[in-house]
């Protein structure tokens, strides 16, 4: 008989034990309650991301910012242009190659970004307070091999 | 002095260490290659998420079904539609409440699912090769502790 229930008791569900489900299910969990915050300060998750991308002196091309950022790069450009009116960010010539052009924050945009840096780390420890620091030391090992794995995949 | 690096090497950075970022950049880095192999077989994401989410036989009511499958019900409804149409889903009332609706996969649907749930497998396999067991059970108990964690934080 076909099972009529809500997700969290959706026990032997394909998705209840499919990796890439649970990294999409635990990412959007554990952003949700943080986006809402920025967004009550009226700071959108693009612009976020690339504050916390730049923090504290990284300079990115366009490219590597939204590899970073996880943006795209249309979403990427319109920010940009937005953080670059609001003096948060700024666009400099690459020493390497002066045709290249680096994204980097300003002092203005490190202070900003620097204050929602703490305010994240306190959600994090937040969600993150009923484990044990081995615990999260593997897992964010773990993440960080993730990232990459997809290379060759079928 | 300011780094001029490409995001793998951005050691030291916030986001290299934050959580949230890790499991941002983990999701997307490991659902990539499935991903593309989806579109090739011209499988969208949501399409694939609903039929992974109803698979084999469960009967979820829309707002249920969003959040398993983890769509906006804008995008929900339109592909519903979509998929209603190619007779892959079909919508039922509710045993327990004669107004509700329910949605649950058609037989043909079920089969496109399986298969897809093969390849799917076949993925995180690959993308989970170098882990041990334990690893693999100890990172999905925490995902699925991460996915409701959010309740509450500030």
């Amino acid at each position: 008989m076909p099972s009529e229930t809500n997700p969290p008791d959706q026990a032997g569900a394909f998705t209840d034990d499919y990796l890439l489900y649970l990294l999409a299910q635990a990412s959007a969990g554990a952003s949700q309650a943080f986006h809402a915050e920025l967004a009550k300060d009226g700071i959108a998750v693009s612009t976020w991301r690339i504050l916390a991308s730049l923090y504290p002196d990284f300079r990115l091309n366009v490219g590597a910012l939204a590899e970073q950022s996880l943006l795209k790069q249309p979403t990427l450009t319109r920010t940009l242009d937005r953080l670059t009116k609001s003096e948060l960010v700024r666009r400099v010539h690459s020493a390497a190659d002066r045709r290249g052009v680096l994204v980097e924050l300003t002092q203005k945009g490190r202070t900003l970004a620097a204050e929602k840096i703490e305010k994240a780390r306190a959600h994090e420890a937040f969600i993150l307070k009923n484990h044990s620091k081995s615990e999260i030391t593997a897992l964010k090992a773990m993440l960080r091999n993730l990232r990459f794995c997809s290379a060759g995949a079928a």
